[in-house]
């Protein structure tokens, strides 16, 4: 059932000495080498939290209806050997285990890492045990065509970039036929579990495929590994995505570079469009590397409803007060997602979306649009218009990848300083720009350092969550900004991280849809988001360019982090660790038997927490409610 | 007259390290610190060649007509203050010394070092010497604008990429007004010596300058400097440009990275256009360090007059090669230049160029074509016919940059890929195409340890030859693929870089225009291009791609040296050295008084090596010819 295996690869020498580099890995997950305490040595302990709810506490009923297996299931939290947990799950029996994995979806550096770390987890604790992978990703499930993972096949994937060892595809599994074909290959090639790596719509599909399993008593336990360089799976129990750090990087050296270009030249501005889908994640964490001129901030756009013609207005701003300090260089960073949040375009896509969807052909499409989007289409440049018309994808947005955003705002930005010369409002040299795309030379990267650690963690990680017999769940490390050492490991339901669109605001807004995890869009209110817009009005005129080089894997950078990780405020599963220990520890500090004023102080107290939290998780708090 | 200096900048922590980074010295640069040497320790030693002549014999006349003062001057070699060398000119004295320095040209990585070693050179031997930068290039040359070279202005543009310390603008010195204003702004500054940092049309436009300084008894000595990303600047003294390295290792990353995901994702073909100029340099070492399914070469096109239609064919054929093994992925570079390489191409450029200098307003020009032309430029896509409309640039040479040939081809491809499908010829899947042009964001990026070493070591020569009393020179370092330990430094005269160009071959064709240094094209017998020729065919079906990661300063990879370096048989003028040895030994040999038979000996040795070079070097033997 094996595909034969890939002809010898050729790898140049930083290759070769990356696949020599070892992850460490964190206490947890630590196999003790001594033959004396072998069975100690490779025991998993687990420590289970809470049953868990979701962010938005409305939408709990829906989605409990909609997953009435793995909605709720608790947190689990892996220990390390010596830790004293009294209630830890401790497992020292591995029996032999069979596994599937799986790339679904746009690969991202560092998802050979999570292969790799789950073979050696698996191999570690039961030499029988076996680990195929999936050859074309979901096609190569519904095919049952697989590649045993061994140390060989291994051998030259190792800290290496791409999907290439396994390859990906459809990269869904959604429909019925889909999850029956996924079903029988699991049931046929006697799967104890099966590992999914991928972002947010693959990792909605692995929690449907885990309650489908459920419910049809398929013994194969689903796991999900938050594997995308769009860096937008984020919730309260993902700190970051495997993939999203290199590709920052890579980013953000390019990015420095044409700003370098720019300040040496001085005669061309440059409009650079950000791979990273629907969510701006990426062009920020870049902005705050590199620091260019701009940063048109999707989220910023959606929020203000700002139109094609106030961005357009505010560029041209920006150029006319650089030309009034003699500056005629610049550079703009443009999420690809930006599109999407430009209200009027966003509504023609959709209207261009459903016409698709009621079957219309395309080139009837814009003779069949509202008079108000025909007339918006007709404004825009005829490339534009093509890249509009292209089928939406898999989870219905545009082709955001296709579509040229930067070309039509380069257009439009110079149109109007063309025409502001001409009536002399700008006085300044001609407006010159060139447009640039940074994606696909990106996302082929070797791995960074810490992509390279993250996903070796998390392959790990999923042998402790199968190991438990769980089911539905993803695998999580936390407290990522600091040194591997100080990791967390554990696992939370999937369905945890789901919310329901709802399509208006406010404490009366009715959930509709389907509920999903959703893209996590960039935080306003968050440190990462602070931190550009401080230094946005300096980086306009001041041109602090800054250039954090060539991912290095030895020497200085080579153990940086991204802003986003290093200022946000996160180790939520540490967190409500901390706070399951002081629910514990005023439990046993309040036994029967106290004095009357010790019980007496603790109510009073009890009853103030119980009060705020009320009040902060009823829907009107503008809690997280995504759009 | 200083310009006022720049904000702070803000270094990130690598670039912070590698401004740390102090590049070696060859040990006939290097200045021994012990006081009790002082003298000894700062002494220039140069030894003198040969006169030179330049490669095409029957150039030599019309060079020598155009330059009077500066041709036939000889080769100069720098020696070890240990080197023995009876007759070679030691300068111990260094008087303070005014030097001009200027960025001409598109920026290059590790241009700022040559500021910096030219400073270093200067300010040890005597801290009275002044160096001054020309803020804007040459517009700073001809109005004075200058800034003064100091530890504090260099301080954060060591080993740094960009132009940005000192920017650059017009690039050109050639004009009449522009030479006088350059030699009024060198007599105004009392410069001792103008050092131009640029590639083949500036160092042609230095070679002018020096000309022209001579006749009119200017004092001011010209010196170019070897710094372009194209590596299009090499000849017999000229081993490899300053920037070739870094750009090389930029582009290969991020060409192995898209290899990489054309793998991982099996569905697009990607076509890459890499910025180099007329010349392929750049694309063919490209190729040689990540190994991309397919490189058009535009010196091979030229040579075989492939056609649109030819090359169109070549690329469809591969494809569906390729699908024949299911294959619906890879990677085609593509040499900006190659658009000029198209013979029809080339003459309708020829047809608009020629239009341009009448005068003819660009929307006129389409109508005033011949009819031929008129019938190709009708035939091609809207997007590239605006483009080749453009203005020629300042060497007479489409504006390269904008002309998307990849996105040309890419059509053609894709049309008759659709062509072939429908017609039953090819069976397999959609041909699906991605374009990506590759240059402005490698050439703003921090220098490669090779360019920093490279660039700081002719800065120094820089000096040397100015000390020296050099007027015309290129400093020029060989032996480069050896540790810097072994290079050999010396200078050549510009003039002996020169040819003539011709309208037609031959033993008859007769040199026409101006001499001047012209871009090298990729030699077709060379060895670099031998090895790609070796392995295109399983490059282009068997996917042997490689990546060389990124560019490293530490660790394996971050000595590495570009393929064309390694593999070409150079050190010209180490040969004409030790050719120099051979002659002065036959002459110690063969002193009057010696036996008979060792004249006839020596006499009949020595006509058959004349008659042996006497054949080479007429022209009819095929010696270098540019078109």
């Amino acid at each position: 059932m094996d595909s034969e295996f890939e002809v010898p690869r050729e790898l140049s020498g930083l290759q070769k000495k990356r696949a020599q580099y070892h992850p460490e890995l964190p206490p947890c997950l630590q196999v003790s080498a001594s033959p004396s305490s072998s069975i100690l040595g490779i025991t998993v302990r687990v420590e289970f939290g809470d049953s868990t709810t979701c962010a938005d506490p409305s939408s709990a009923n829906v989605i409990g209806r909609a997953f009435p297996h793995t909605f709720g299931q608790p947190l689990a939290h892996f220990l390390r050997a010596t830790a004293k947990v009294p209630d830890a799950q401790i497992i020292t029996e591995h029996p032999p285990m069979r596994v599937g994995v799986l790339f679904c979806g746009r690969q991202s550096p560092g998802g050979h890492n999570v292969v790799w770390g789950l073979y050696k987890a698996i191999k570690i604790r039961n030499s029988d045990s076996v680990l195929l992978g999936f050859v074309g990703g979901t096609e190569g499930l519904f095919t049952q065509k697989t590649l045993e993972i061994t140390d060989e096949v291994l051998a030259t994937y190792k800290n290496q970039g791409g999907y290439d060892l396994l390859g990906r595809t459809v990269d869904q599994i959604r429909t019925t036929e889909q999850v029956n074909a996924a079903m029988i290959a699991c049931n046929d090639l006697r799967l104890d579990g099966l590992v999914i790596i991928g972002g947010v719509t693959s990792n909605s599909d692995a929690a449907q495929l885990a309650e489908t399993f459920a419910e049809a008593k398929c013994p194969t336990k689903v796991v999900g590994v938050p594997v995308t360089l769009n860096g937008d799976l984020k919730n309260q129990f993902v700190e970051t995505n495997v993939g999203f750090d290199t590709v920052c990087r890579v980013n953000s050296q390019l990015i420095s570079n044409v700003c370098m270009d720019a300040q040496s030249a001085e005669k061309y501005y440059y409009f650079i469009r950000l791979m990273g889908r629907k969510v701006s994640h990426v062009a920020l964490e870049c902005a705050l590397q590199s620091h260019p001129n701009m940063l048109i901030l999707g989220e910023e756009v959606a929020l203000s409803k700002l139109t094609l013609f106030d961005i357009t207005k505010q560029i041209c701003d920006a150029v006319q007060a650089r030309a009034e300090k003699e500056k005629y260089h610049g550079v703009v960073l443009i999420p690809e997602g930006l599109i999407e949040s430009i209200p009027e375009l966003y509504a023609l896509l959709q209207e261009i979306h459903g016409l698709h969807n009621q079957g219309i052909l395309t080139d009837k499409i814009s003779s069949r649009l509202s008079p108000w989007a025909s007339a918006l289409f007709e404004f825009l440049p005829p490339f534009i218009r093509k890249q509009l018309l292209l089928h939406p994808e898999s989870d219905d947005s545009a082709q955001l990848s296709q579509i040229e955003t930067e070309k039509l705002l380069a257009q439009l930005v110079e149109k109007e300083m063309n025409r502001r010369m001409e009536e002399c409002i700008y006085k300044g040299k001609t407006f010159d720009v060139i447009c640039h795309v940074f994606g696909y030379q990106a996302r082929g990267s070797l791995p960074s350092k810490f992509d390279c650690d993250y996903a070796y963690v998390l392959g790990h990680i999923c042998y402790h969550i199968l190991a438990a017999g769980l089911n539905g769940y993803m695998a999580t490390a936390t407290n990522l900004k600091h040194p591997v050492n100080k990791w967390r490991c554990g696992a939370a339901p999937l369905t945890a991280m789901m919310t329901v669109k709802r399509y208006s605001r406010g404490p009366g807004a009715v959930p509709v849809g389907k509920p999903a995890i959703h893209h996590a869009t960039v935080d306003l209110k968050g440190k990462a988001y602070e931190l550009l817009s401080q230094k946005a009005p300096s980086f306009l005129m001041d041109d602090l360019y800054r250039n954090p080089g060539p991912l290095q894997f030895e020497g200085p950078g080579a153990d940086a982090k991204t802003y986003t990780l290093a200022v946000e405020d996160q180790d939520y599963m540490g967190r409500m660790k901390k706070l399951q220990e002081y629910l514990d520890k005023v439990k046993s500090m309040v036994k029967p038997g106290c004095s009357q004023e010790v019980v007496k102080a603790a109510l009073s107290s009890m009853a103030s927490v119980t009060e705020v939290l009320s009040v902060m998780t009823t829907p009107s708090f503008g809690g997280h409610q995504p759009l």
